[in-house]
């Protein structure tokens, strides 16, 4: 699997683009809306947010996906779309109306997505004229643009596309994505935008990207704030020329990983530019009964305030990654305990080693740190991926809406 | 039922004391260590965290609250001796023999509670000390110092009592409480500690102070971090004379309402002094199908970092709650919320009511919020206690072991 340039508009056949269309305010030049769209028709799998309250974007995009064939994705940031009830609705309807008329589409392949403050009616007019923009923007060059124009809180974009060896021939996967705040590991938790030219049927597409999240997007958090918004959606058009993939086949697992692969590196990415974030930090707990059981624990301690603010403060303080496991609801013998602080054991069968303090605390000076814990001899295993709670994270959630 | 001076000494039979024994650092001037004692036989009951690394002063505590007695309680703060294992065990046992000894009691009468730093072992000969000080120290007038003594990042000593009227005239119940950090609403997330010179048998007691925990310190969040040292106790030594309270009469019912009082006032305190809180939130949720249903959604919304965050910067932000509700993992149908800021009906059948918004945003520069969320026409009610996300969190936490 190789590195390639142009994200989303990497794989043979997609066009995108990022457009202003003031959405964010009114005067405001940075990029709002951003399109992707396939020249060849595509399938479409998607995973989506639980929460109740489903921005009706999602509601319009999971009818999408649930067809599994889709042209074209189109998506806002500045505003979500979401608490807006039945005028929502229509308004994301109007939206995907727009974008298919503009391009000469079915409306029932045209996916929306929007992101931003909850609760205001979305600016109609000039997300349609966003839409008639971005139609008009769009090229082969513009991944960059798209990546830019689904910015939030982001301070980065992110993106990333690969080519991807098959047994006959090569396809590519790219992807974009966005998210940086009311980041938590529960299904998709974010927007990202996954491109392929592989040739896949919807119905087999889905269970890799659903597979490829839970390892990736759903291993994630920043603040523990499942959104109103998120979803991942992956189109696939064929346009490789590579014969289409079949479950079960060499060529599936090939691309299955490779898509897993790339919805963790851009889940990375989101942890990395997490609100505030000064720190990385990778989480792995070895030796649970099963894997389930890792992965709670390890959520445990990527969630907790008292670490994050601990790494924040590049405290050595394994106390709390210890507290955060024993509360995590999965039983394990504490004198199994052992935590590792970039590669020091600190905690052996439950108790203290007699590792240097300031070595330590020298490990949680760099802006990268890897815990691990292991709580038995179990086959369980798990990553998990958070950053730290800084001051700057409650700088901007302060003052998120001012 | 009147409010009395005296903490956990205003009810009969009982002394307290607050002592400097240097736990906290050598040359600190700062109290320390407490002790509690009846003079009388008493009845215990108690409820501990549920963290599998349960400190061993609480593994001790647990054993003398299971027989049913006790006539005594040392707390200490500035080391939790937690994660301590073998050693930790015989060092609170070693601390319970040497209260005994010092007081004439039995070690099986004995409870002893730690807080401050895990991983530490307990610096033995001066809690030995203490242990010393705090005896020769016991006054009928030592509830304030006990009080003080038991604070860790705790900005206010915690403490109330109340006279009690019963048929045949009256009992008390004091209490003293610590905690402001590592506070999570799931079983006892603290110290508080309950005397009362009521009658009642342990086995009856128990159930009392369990409801009342529930409906108390299982309803509050500073950060969600479960600690491995909390505990409520409470002390009953009959010094009131009031006949023994049995199970199922009007006597226990004022009883049980009463202790459940005491604990809520302790629970809202500890919230008050919640680590760096500037805010104190009262959540109200109704109209669940169950009390359990409405107790998750208000828990969903006093813990999300997004929620405290906008308490801290005044925002009137009802979308985060809203969004906090939707994914708390209990059905109600998003056509139903609505949502009250101070009284202030903002959202209305799930749509953004044409409320002024600074009038909402006066509301919420009050140093009391509170939040009133309907899900729909269920009988399930639910109150919880949250506090704001500052700064000075980050900065307590960040720099707590240095």
């Amino acid at each position: 699997m190789k590195a390639v340039e142009g994200g989303v508009c990497a794989p043979r056949g997609f066009r995108a683009s990022g457009v202003t269309a003031e959405i964010k305010k009114i005067g405001s030049t940075k990029k709002d809306c951003a399109l992707v769209v396939s020249d060849a028709p595509a399938t479409v799998a998607g995973t989506f947010t639980k929460n109740l309250l489903k921005a009706p974007p999602i509601t319009w995009s999971q009818g999408v996906c649930h067809r599994g064939a889709a042209r074209a994705i189109f998506l806002n940031s500045g505003n979500a779309n979401a608490c807006t009830g039945t005028r929502g609705l229509e308004d994301a309807q109007a939206t995907a109306e727009h974008v298919a008329l503009e391009n000469k589409l079915a409306v029932d392949e045209v996916c929306v997505l929007s992101t931003g403050v909850i609760g205001v009616p979305l600016p109609l007019d000039r997300i349609l004229k966003g839409v008639a923009l971005a139609s008009a923007s769009l090229s082969t060059n513009g991944g960059a643009d798209a990546a830019q124009a689904i910015m939030t809180t982001d301070l980065v974009p992110k993106e990333c596309a690969y080519e991807v060896p098959l047994s006959n021939g090569s396809c590519r996967i790219g992807a974009m994505a966005k998210g940086s705040g009311m980041i938590a590991p529960d299904m998709a938790t974010m927007f990202c935008i996954l491109t392929t030219d592989a040739s896949i049927a919807a119905a087999d597409l889905q269970p890799i990207l659903r597979n490829a999240v839970e390892a990736s997007f759903n291993r994630i958090c920043v603040d523990n704030d499942m959104s109103t918004s998120d979803a991942v959606i992956c189109l696939a058009n064929g346009q490789s020329g590579t014969p289409a993939i079949a479950p079960g086949t060499a060529d599936a697992k090939i691309f299955a990983a490779a898509v897993q692969s790339v919805c963790i590196e851009m889940a990375r990415a989101l942890v990395k530019d997490g609100e505030g974030a000064t720190k990385f930090v990778e989480i792995e707990v070895e030796g649970a009964a099963n894997a389930a059981g890792a992965k709670q624990i390890a959520r445990a301690i990527a969630q907790s305030q008292l670490c994050k603010t601990a790494f924040f403060g590049q405290d050595a303080n394994w106390g709390r990654i210890a507290c955060a496991a024993g509360y995590a609801g999965v039983h394990f013998e504490p004198n199994n305990l052992s935590i590792w602080l970039q590669g020091i054991l600190v905690v052996s069968e439950g108790l203290p080693t007699t590792y240097e303090e300031a070595e330590a605390a020298a490990g949680m000076k760099q802006p990268e740190i890897n815990i691990r814990v292991r709580v038995g001899d179990g086959p369980g295993v798990a990553k998990f991926w958070t950053c730290d709670l800084s001051h700057d994270y409650v700088s901007i959630n302060a003052d998120y809406r001012s």
